[in-house]
Order: C-alpha cells, then structure tokens, then sequence
C-alpha cells in the first residue's frame, strides 16, 4: 500500500480526536477520512447537538479549547449566563461561539439536509481536509440502565450526572436500523483494498465505538478488512487519561487492564497499540495480534503526530508482511 | 378614575418603549400592562424572535442597549463571528446574550406553550412587574410591498434592505384569524371602564401600532373606550425620531406632519400629545381631541418620565371632565 494511501479512522470524542489530529497533520491533505460516533449526539433546548464531530471539527481546525477538553478555545459564556437568568437549564454549557454550529446545524437539519453534508460544509469552512464524517445521517442514541437511575441519555448520564450512576447495560437505540455513512460501506464493499490503514481511535471502546461497530455490517466489515486494522488502548498507566472509561469497565467487572481492550477488539484487530506491556497481554487477543508498546498518552502535537506515525508504521509493516507471504509461494517457483 | 388604576399601553419597539419605560417608572409597580406588536416576528435560523417584545422586555428591565437601540446592553457578538466563519447569514445580528431569549422561545413555544405565557415568564425572571402582553399568540406578519421588490417580509425591509425600498402598500397577514390576548379583550368587554389610561405610544402607527388595531374588534375598542384614550406624536421636528415613519409617510402621499398622525387616530384617541404646533392640526383630528404641547422626544430617563406624567395628566384631566359633565345634569337638579 503506497504511503499516500487513505486512511480510515474511527473515533468518539477528545481522545480520539487528538489522534485524528496527529494523522491529519502528517498525511497528505485529504488523506484521513475519520467516521465519527453519533450515538451521544442529543436535542437541548431544541438545537441538535453533536459532540464529538464538535470536537473533530474543533480539534483539526485548531479551534478546540487546549485545556477543558470540549468546545472552542477564546470561548465567551454570555449566552449561558443569559440563559439561566431566564430560568433555562444550565447542566450542559454551551459556549456563545459554539452556539453557531448547533444553530446552524440545527437549522440545516430542519431544512432536510443530512449530517454528512452539514458536517462536511463545516470542516471545509473551518478549512480542514480531512473529511469528518458521521456514522449515520439516522437518529442512534447510547442509552445506558443505571443501577439505581434505570435508563439515562448519554448526556443525562455523562454530563449532568457526571458519569457517578453505576452502569450495567449500555444499548445503542436506533443502530440496527441506521446506514452506515459511505466510508463504512466502501469498506464493506471492497473489503478495505484501496486503504492504507483503519485505525481504531483510543477512545471509549464500548461508549464511543462500539455504537459504529453495532451499525448493520460494520463489525463484521472490520473483521474481514483486507487493511491492517490498528487499535490504540485508551487505557494510559493503568487509567482512563479522561472520562468514565476505567469506572464503566469496573462495573462491567473487567479489570482495567489493555487485556480487557484486546479482547474487547480480539477478531477485529491487527495490531494493538500500548503503553506498557502487561503479563499474559498476547493471550488476551490472540496470536494474530501484534502488541507494540509505545507512548499512548497524547499532551503535545508532537505526541499526537509521534503516536500517528507508530499507528501507520505498524500498519505498513503488516501490509508488507502480508504482501511478502502472498509473494512467497510465487517466488519460490521462480529459481 | 383613581390614581392607582391600571394603564394599557399599546407599543412597538424602541419608541414606545421609551414611554412605556416612562409610565413604569411612575406607576405603582403592576399598574401597567403593554400590549405589544407582534407583527414584526419572525424565524431566523430556526429561532422565533420577537423584536417588539424583547425591546420592552430589555427596556423595562434595564438591559437594553443604551446607544444602539436593540439589543442587549454589555452584549458580546461571538456567535455572530463564528456563524459567520460557517457560511451563515450574517444580515440580522444577534448578540451572545440577546440569544438566550430567543433559543428559550423557540423551545417553550415547540413544546406547545404560549407567547403570552413565555413573555410573562421573561418578564418575571428579569424583574419586570410591568405586564408585557404579546397582542396576540397567533402568527401575525407585517408584509409590504415594496415599488420595485414586490412583497417582502417585515425584517428583510427593515433590516435586510435597511428600509429602501420605497413602499406602495402594508398588510398585516393573519391579523383577521388571530385573537387578541386578554387585555384587549378586556377592554372590548368593559370599553376599559376600569383603566386609568389607554396610551398609544409614540411607535410607527401604520408599522407598529396598526397591526394591533387590525386584530378582530380591537379598532373598535379603542373607538368605543370609556377610558381616556391618549397617543403621542412619533413625529419630532419634523421627521421621526428613528426608524422609517416619515420616509414611509412621504411615500404614502402623506406631509410628515402632527396632522397626518392626528388623522390616523381620527375618531380612536381623546388627546394628541406633540412636540410643536402646527397651523391646521386642531381641524385635523375633529374637535373632540384635544392637542398638547409638551416635549415628546425623550433622550433621558427624565424625559421619559415628564412624557409619561404629561400622558397621565391628560388622561386624568378628560376623565375629570367627564365626570363633572356627567354629574352636572344631576347637580342642576339640587338647589
């Protein structure tokens, strides 16, 4: 696969989209395509709001905020302030900039237009090439049962909740009848040929993948993928780096191990990329799996873009092996 | 008719509010009620905005913008930038703040609430004891024909084409459907026998008062009020204050003058309250009405205030007119 092949990720929100951003930074412009997790996206105070494509969008235009991990940098909150005066619900801050893609999105939504094309309009305007590309233009809602609150929104469960209810089902509400966006259908069709590589995000596996992989064909298209599929653990120095993923595996009573990540993705994955190396790891995933040890944990650009390269080093090193056994039985009838 | 009885003040946006500011401030709080035009309302990026309203609702609460006259004082504009950046509209400006209002009505008016019950609502949380009364919760729109633009909506030819087009003919669309909220009703009901006053602020009469008057039975109300009907000039020096009455007058054939104003309200208003006098203006509007001179263009709160009191003198004056010719008969009798 020449190095100027497309790359497919997929990916939730912050710390997948600081991955994307490395990639997008050292392929050739136009290079990545990322397929982006729906299943958070809610309706408050009537606007449709996409959180992660926010948070693509922001972060490969060099708008998101550096240090609060969502929304835009420079951020004013006059908006928010207005609102609560009025008596209107302040769990879910919506800063007056990022005000404009809800209103607009909402608005184009309204009028007909699919997400895919909404968000495509906006990456082109916040000038990036990398194509931002949400897993359905269908309504799918990650819906989860807490053990005390019973069924919660996302939303409801991650923000006004601060993830505290303890999580025992996790579904993902309108999936099976959604269709999957183009990328994931090309894939499904071509079985990956013409990629370089297909990347599996360091995000939430079961809150931020899982819902595009239980979207019709996508997980058995990732399993039978022709492109070296590689998977980055989100779990960095035994933890989550952000967000609820360590806490919810507890609960599920998987140990917070990247054990518990390789068998989440075992049949899916070529390579797993780790910080650390655990005892027993090969076991979990199978020996079909390479573990490559490397720093996971993205604070600079400079990480970003040294973890992007691992991802397609690694990928272009099991293209090559596979390519030199499909070439061995060929070569050895030549002299 | 006590000093402590109700007024009803009929108002568009800045002008009228600036009386209407006037009469709460010199009224006991509660004592004053502001049916206000909705005919200028409108969906913008899927947002119901009111302008009338908000500009009473911001007047009387003390966040209205100072200089600009619309608006939000403080007001931040990073929504505006940001849409813009998206490839949005960007011809009618809407504050950080100010979008608060706009995004909380549109939500409590798709969940079925009405206009009436928002603006109560607004009012309330900011502190307004003023009743501010959409004229009614129907769909009422201003439209005009413009000589060369045909027909066009109220905000395209007020904001959009800065009110150039040089108009030919007003319509107030649904206003014959629609149902007066309950102050009107009231004051079809009992000819306003227990109102102080009944004000026709000094607002656009054929732009911002007229729709009101359009409304089924309104007209007739105001033509039949026992109560003291008093309106004030919008015309100062000679041209309108702000905004497009006097352009508007000229291109309807009519001189910018007290007496075109005196008689619009021909036949619906006991006193005319205007900044000089005109030769001819008592023949204009018929003996029944009486003329006041006093200074109508309000630059401070002061101003506002000393208009407001001159309104309610006059009032209070025909009303003790009233009475004294309706108890001469009876003190005649006596020795």
């Amino acid at each position: 696969m020449s190095a100027g092949a497309p790359v497919l990720a997929l990916s939730g929100g912050v710390g997948g989209a600081k991955l994307a951003l490395g990639l997008d930074k050292i392929l050739a412009p136009g290079a990545l395509t990322v397929v982006v997790n729906t299943g958070d996206d809610f309706e408050h105070l009537g606007l449709s709001i996409s959180p992660d494509i926010d948070t693509l969008l922001y972060t490969l235009s060099g708008l998101a905020d550096p240090t609060r991990g969502w929304g835009r940098r420079d951020e004013s909150w006059n908006f928010m302030r207005a609102l609560t005066a009025l008596g209107g619900p302040d769990w879910f801050a919506l800063g007056d900039a990022d005000l404009a893609l809800h209103v607009q999105r909402s608005r184009r939504l309204a009028q007909g237009e699919t997400l895919e094309a909404i968000s495509a309009d906006f990456a082109r305007a916040l000038g990036v090439a990398t194509r931002i590309v949400p897993m359905c233009n269908e309504r799918v809602r990650t819906r989860l049962r807490g053990e005390e609150e019973g069924w919660l929104d996302f939303q409801t469960y991650f923000v006004r909740q601060r993830c505290a209810p303890v999580l025992r089902e996790i579904v993902y509400e309108g999936a099976a009848q959604a269709r999957p966006r183009t990328p994931l259908q090309q894939l499904a069709a071509d079985g990956g040929a013409a990629l370089r590589a297909l990347v599996l995000c360091p995000s939430n596996p079961w809150l931020s993948l899982d819902p595009i992989l239980a979207l019709p064909g996508v997980r058995a298209a990732l399993g039978a993928s022709v492109a070296p599929v590689i998977a980055v653990s989100p779990i960095v120095a035994g933890d989550a780096v952000k967000g609820p993923t360590a806490k919810l595996m507890r609960e599920f009573g998987l140990p917070v191990t990247h054990g518990s990540i390789a068998r989440h993705w075992r049949g899916l994955v070529d390579a797993l990329i780790v910080d650390v190396d655990e005892p027993g790891l090969r076991e979990s995933c199978g020996d079909e799996v390479e573990i490559i040890v490397a720093p996971t944990l993205m604070k600079s650009l400079a990480d970003r873009e040294h973890l992007a390269e691992i991802v397609l080093q690694a990928a272009d090193r099991i293209c090559a092996v596979r390519a030199g056994r499909a070439a061995a039985p060929s070569s050895a009838r030549r002299p």
